[in-house]
């Protein structure tokens, strides 16, 4: 993908999502300008690759302009649970090879995950997926945001989408997180600062200096969209993105003097383990408030915190500790890459021996839609994004989000727990 | 358990079926008596638990009469994939917690493997189970057999079962295996002699004399179930299940001169690998034949093939290789020692870095209900026992029964393929 050396006309100082689009556009837009741009990929799943196709052939009559910049991700419900499912799937399978297109199959992993680890989202492009957390390619600034099926065959058939220009909310992070607070603490605390509709079509643009890891920056760009933000970019700091190998563009930075239509600061130093309580993202407490509510399902996994370091942090907590009788423990590693490295490095043996209960690698039970669909009355944690009404299974189940930290002590004591509190809960041989 | 130590009062030979039946009913009985015997066990997995409580408390008004000798095995769509499966999921932990019968909740596995693992059955024990493989249980000379809801609540509510003493069938196996013939092919051959409904009703009684250890005797007695057969006892030989740390009652051994319906033998020494092709497992060939058919999805795994030796023996196969493009390759240990066995010695890490794809212990997608079902037209290689039309998804799926190296092979290969076809795929590196 070639992308224009030079740098965009514009006259006053720019946001980095106008930065981006501005680019990719071919010319200087603000907030509030219709922006028509370069797509550099477009990212279909499992659960809307029957709707995409059909507007590509029958409804466009159109193949892919640029089938390189096109993939197919198996992730939503992989291995397939019904029979719809595996047609769905086995279509997407026949799309892919008749067009070229890219396609990760069953147990590679979670779309935005596997797009992250094939370098298939870089800074400055512009990444379209048909799943709502498609925000998390922002971790490397890149401009990613969801759309439905029809916007994402336009993309796809023409190279192109067409969008507003959003406002930006600047959000700087100051402070040092204590240990045991972790990003998705403070991507929580970040959600319920900003309500749950608080950043619509807005995007989020977190400064954080050069804190927090690729895996960390995901985890906060990821849950952008809780704030109905359109894009949650995370500017690159230090040598932090470089270090993965990608090539940072100079023009990428926001410019200051830059407009935001609103100015957030947390203090991660004051922040404790946090949790969103059911049933919206943003009605976030300090987990020590929750202590003691007996817990079915803990939840280990999803694009939010199912990569490597979220296993080893559980792992951290799980040694030589066991699950409680009573509650199950689900752990589904993000991808493929996640699942042997932690082969590798004894982390899933550790979680394995804790009594934890492995899935393949994939989207898990987050979407209740299998491995793992809550039945009335039940009580999950989960280090997912969404705890809504009927999110993993019945509506009268109730799901609590916390970090991969409190989700592992919270499975041991079969309770509401923080890792401080299992002192009293004695280690298995 | 307690035992009656005197023998039964046998007025003439008995073969196995008739000896164990005599013991636990305290009376001699020959094939087309009727007996009502002592359970040892009974086992109720997660999709028949809804039913077997209903019976238990609302048609009997009963508790179990011995607890400790019920068993409910959370396996079959484990985790819940439908919160109806869930909530039924959730029933059956809770009838667990109140009665006092145990529970192996999601992830701990397949139940026959379980039951295994935890010495739930024992050399002499009669096991009944809701599950049609039941009949594993013979590989550690138990009684093993199936039954419905409503005889599986009777036995738990008084601690017996009454049955119709089955004639006996004797297979014997003489010679040895060849290199890369394995106890799954020895089983499909004894399949395909006995027939589909070769053996309805009876006792498939199995001389193997010292050969194949308890894994390669669950898998012959597992099959037995397949010609139609109500248990499948293989004769426990030297020392092999007493270095297991079984205790072999000398009375359980069939007696010379025992009366047999029909005998056959195999010799194991001209056996080639077998596959049973669509849509009968009696329709039983030799792998050389069937070559280059195209695959979709490779599973290995199920109460057949899922055991420790089985994926070493996939590993053996896939290591230094790659999955074919566009065949999937599900792996599906049969319980979580079996996983973390498989961890613990590489075997794990063999496969997921030739691409396999791995799923939580249990049942996988052996029933068609989920992590893997199958779309129209798809062709699956399985180690599993069942290759009925629509036994893993639709009516227009194939399914070919094999061993795990013959399975590992085809994954390869993307067609159905032996160890041997591999040389002209280049390894990776």
């Amino acid at each position: 993908m070639t992308m224009d050396a030079s740098p965009s006309p514009a006259s006053r100082p720019q946001t980095m999502a106008e930065k981006i689009l501005s680019r990719r556009g071919n010319a200087a837009v603000y907030a509030g300008d219709l922006a028509v741009v370069e797509v550099d990929q477009v990212m279909v799943v499992d659960s809307i690759a029957q709707s995409f196709i059909e507007r590509m052939e029958r409804d466009l009559g159109a193949e892919p302009k640029y089938p390189e910049r096109v993939s197919i991700v198996i992730d939503h419900v992989a291995p397939a649970s019904t029979v719809s499912v595996a047609q769905a799937q086995k279509e997407a399978r026949e799309y892919a090879a008749r067009t070229g297109v890219r396609l990760f199959d069953v147990g590679r992993g979670i779309c935005h995950q596997v797009l992250m680890e094939e370098g298939l989202a870089r800074p400055g492009w512009i990444v379209l997926g048909s799943d709502s957390h498609s925000t998390t390619y922002g971790a490397v600034a890149a401009f990613g945001t969801g759309m439905g099926a029809t916007d994402i065959a336009l993309a796809a058939a023409s190279g192109k989408t067409w969008l507003k220009v959003p406002q930006s909310v600047k959000v700087t992070l100051r402070g040092e997180l204590r240990p045991g607070v972790s990003a998705k603490d403070a991507a929580l605390e970040m959600i319920r600062v900003l309500g749950a509709d608080g950043a619509t079509y807005q995007s989020v643009e977190i400064h954080a200096g050069e804190r927090f890891t690729r895996g960390e920056r995901m985890t906060l760009a990821n849950l952008c969209v809780e704030a109905g933000a359109k894009a949650g970019l995370v500017v690159p700091g230090g040598e932090i993105l470089t270090d993965y190998g990608y090539d940072v563009p100079e023009w990428v930075y926001p410019d200051p003097g830059a407009r935001y239509v609103r100015e957030i600061e947390i203090d991660l130093g004051a922040l404790a383990p946090r949790m969103s309580v059911p049933s919206e993202v943003d009605n976030v407490h300090d987990v020590a408030e929750l202590r003691g509510l007996k817990v079915d399902q803990v939840f280990i996994g999803t694009c939010t915190n199912g990569r490597i370091e979220d296993l080893r942090e559980a792992a951290g907590v799980l040694r030589g500790r066991r699950v409680a009788a009573g509650t199950r423990l689900l752990v589904i590693p993000a991808s493929s890459r996640v699942m042997e490295e932690a082969m590798e490095d004894g982390t899933l043996l550790t979680l394995q021996r804790a009594g934890a209960v492995l899935g393949t690698p994939g989207c898990g039970p987050c979407m209740g839609r299998h491995q793992g669909v809550l039945a009335p009355g039940e009580v999950c944690v989960s280090t997912s994004n969404r705890n809504f009404i009927g999110r993993m299974g019945d509506k009268d189940a109730r799901i609590y989000l916390a970090s991969p930290a409190v989700a592992a002590a919270t499975a041991v004591a079969g309770q509401i727990a923080l890792p401080e509190d299992l002192a009293a809960y004695s280690p298995s041989a």
